[in-house]
């Protein structure tokens, strides 16, 4: 397989930029809909313990300001990391170029 | 009123300290609740930012880890300001000396 190298420049055409955009926003808003439920299932718990839900979310900030990092020298590793995770579909990533999604698929099944 | 020194040595009889542990712990309790109700209730709206959760936990463990220092030559202080906040009431405090209640009561007046 042909793979792009990190270290050379990676082109986004214009109309990728917006799809790209639209992925990046999309599984930010699935993963905190999900720490959201996670936060109020721990609450519902009667003997709930209000500081470690605190400390979950510390952790879960920390990991998503860590995660999400929206440079386009960075977004191929950053989709390949939420693709992973399940927080991107493949089908997100249609209209990206045939490259792009390769390398994705590819850093998701090796990291 | 012959008010206590802050600088002299306050004496706490075996029967105050229990009282003093179950009103420190009591309002502690109700804090606690009082936080987790609230944190429930900003997770309730839909348009809910978990991030702002965070922030208001943050806040308040800062808040309750500066407020609830159990030490005897600490307590009155702590007490008139949980007396002041409304998370000890007055009736809390029967079985302490007069004397103590009536600082308790004097510093959470002019705090």
């Amino acid at each position: 397989m042909n793979l792009i190298s990190p270290v050379r420049e990676i082109n986004w055409t214009q109309s990728e930029k917006k799809i790209a955009r639209r992925v990046f926003e999309s599984a930010l808003s699935r993963q905190l809909a999900s720490i959201t439920a996670r936060t109020k299932q721990m609450l519902e718990d009667d003997s709930a313990d209000v500081w470690a839900v605190h400390d979950y979310l510390t952790q879960q900030r920390k990991e998503i300001d860590r995660v999400y990092d929206y440079r386009y020298s960075m977004l191929i590793f950053v989709f390949a990391r939420l693709l992973r995770d399940g927080w991107v579909r493949e089908s997100d990533l249609d209209g990206l170029s045939r490259e792009k999604v390769n390398e994705i698929q590819h850093i998701a099944r090796i990291r």
